[in-house]
């Protein structure tokens, strides 16, 4: 296969993960004989400084023409704490998730058995956890009309929701559920908000149409809980925007594996993929962060090619590496670690 | 003192724990010399079946005339899962919150040495955990402009907050957090929503007037996840209806003892203290409900009419409760237990 690759590596530690998935993804492409074409481009703090605006059209150009695009990290310290600011990293993740359609954010939450005691939770808890959250990306209160009345007095976010926003999402819900254990739940708000309601009875419609998968609905409070005390309860969970944004970082820290936790985030054509973890501004150049989220984000992105043997040859020497200890200092439990590069290395000659 | 407490004993376990709470609260009027005139009311499905409404005028009469209102639980299973009911249990909650004025919902979340091995996180993560979230209980998208447009295919649900009702809640965090150990957290999404920088820039701005308090603020994805990473690191955190509602939720099942959680809604004259759980219809009638939780809200009540050594007694016969295993079957281990209304006894006793 030829595949561009839109490569945007971002902020903080962003570069330094991106070039090892590089290196990975060029090991696989090299075994499986397919040739990537990356296609740098500017985004986030970094697209700020070089061209004042943190998802510059040329950058939106080379995403739309490709293929699919990784993504390192955006966001740096002095945009926090500044709730005036007008330009701000994220607007340009959002400009860019709305521009490509990327409506459904796909965030797994799984186990290494051998990074279970980094939970927080008990390990009878989290033993064999494997969920998978589907937000909606484009909608809800994050595009909703938003803005100032009164001289500033009063503020106002507008959450809105179409059924045939709920559709597309709930679809890629029922069949990611249809690949796995055919459990859906259904996370919403639905004693409270209209948009709930309209979730709740877009999904009730559609449970005809897939009638081996199992639905259930619970509200965004309960599910907040439930992931604390039975994670491994959950399959396949759908939901909007603002919960999703919590709830899939709840869920994150929950396997102690938070800094491997790779995500998608799809829509019509390109896929964006990304690790879920941050910045991380304190570790940027330091070679220490880790990179194998970042690495794992690159096997969603060979799958969901449909490239499954290329993803699983990304998975295994990850695995691997696990098992041997070729880890950087955040897994080393005080032992022996690895520079994020040589990690980098090690995965890329073990493909 | 003479006090006219409203009592809403509510739905499923409502009216046995609440019993118990009665029980304690007279035996503390007794010691103390306090008169208790307990004035009860309906509410939630039990109103529905009487008179049609979760929320009856009479009731409202009830509380508005009171110094307190007692509460138990609302919510029955065949509300559930019909998202066009057009009479909801809940509907009383919120028309309750807002005719009374309680605006602030005070949430404490604490760690009993004895039920620290009941917690899902392992033991170092939770102990010494001593939080209070103060969630902004009258607006927000809770109750801004709802409703469906083009045939039904769109829905929307408003968020608005003045500046003036982030003041008021934010004034009660600093004021709790001077008699705590100092330190603030509010809790929004500054770096999407408009509501989130008015709350922001509304708290700063207030910081001057507590110079002692130390103020931090921090998105609700990442308090999602620290909150079970290190709750610990934590005192005082305020933030707006549907954060705290799905927050509290969260930090309440991390100390292992959400059966004990009490907490207290207050507004300008009348307070309002209930137990977090809900009304757990399974277990209605069978006498195994944990009264703790609403026993440890009549504390709460007796402190906030400033009677601090009644609230201490009755803090006190539970912990002795705790350590002697006079508790329910939730708590037991698998050891003896007791009935609701043993252990309601038990605790009326040792006043
Ligand atoms: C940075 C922020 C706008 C973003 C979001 O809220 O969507 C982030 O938290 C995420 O989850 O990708
Ligand atoms: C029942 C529901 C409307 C309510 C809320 O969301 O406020 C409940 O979850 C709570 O937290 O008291």
């Amino acid at each position: 296969m030829k595949l561009n690759i839109a490569l945007l590596a971002g902020d903080g530690i962003g570069p330094e993960v991106i070039e090892q998935a590089v290196k990975v993804s060029d090991a696989v492409a090299k075994k499986f004989n397919h040739e990537i074409n990356w296609r740098p481009a500017l985004t986030g703090a970094a697209a700020i400084d070089a061209v004042g605006e943190p998802y510059p059209d040329e950058t939106h150009e080379i995403c739309a023409s490709s293929d699919a695009v990784l993504f390192g990290a955006i966001g740096h310290p002095r945009f926090d704490n500044d709730p005036s600011a007008k330009v701000r990293p994220e607007q340009g993740l959002l400009k860019m998730r709305k521009k490509l359609g990327l409506f459904a954010n796909v965030r797994p939450t799984f186990t290494f058995p051998s990074l279970l005691d980094k939970s927080p939770l008990k390990r009878e808890r989290i033993e064999g956890t494997d969920l998978v959250f589907l937000r909606e990306l484009t909608g809800g209160i994050y595009f909703g009309e938003k803005g100032r009345r009164e001289e500033g007095e009063i503020a106002y976010d507008n959450c809105v929701y179409t059924r045939a926003e709920v559709q597309r999402l709930a679809k890629k819900g029922f069949e990611l559920a249809m690949t796995r254990s055919k459990k859906l739940c259904c996370v919403d708000k639905a004693n409270v908000l209209e948009t709930s309601r309209l979730w709740r009875e877009t999904v009730q419609a559609m449970e005809k149409d897939y009638p081996e998968v199992e639905v259930s609905y619970e509200f965004v409070d309960a599910v907040a809980m439930r992931l604390v005390q039975w994670p491994n309860s959950y399959d396949v969970l759908i939901t909007e925007n603002l919960f999703g944004d919590i709830l899939t970082d709840e869920a994150s820290v929950i396997s102690g594996s938070m800094g491997l936790m790779p995500s998608a985030s799809l829509g019509s054509k390109i896929g964006l993929f990304e690790p879920i973890h941050g910045s991380y501004p304190q570790a940027t150049g330091l070679n220490i962060a880790n990179p194998m989220a970042t690495v794992l984000s690159a096997a969603m992105m060979f799958e969901n090619f449909g490239l499954h043997t290329e993803g699983k040859a990304i998975r295994e020497a990850v695995n691997k590496a696990l098992n041997e200890g070729i880890v950087t200092e955040d897994l080393a439990d005080g032992g022996k670690s690895y520079g994020t590069s040589e990690v980098g290395d090690w995965l890329a000659n073990n493909i």
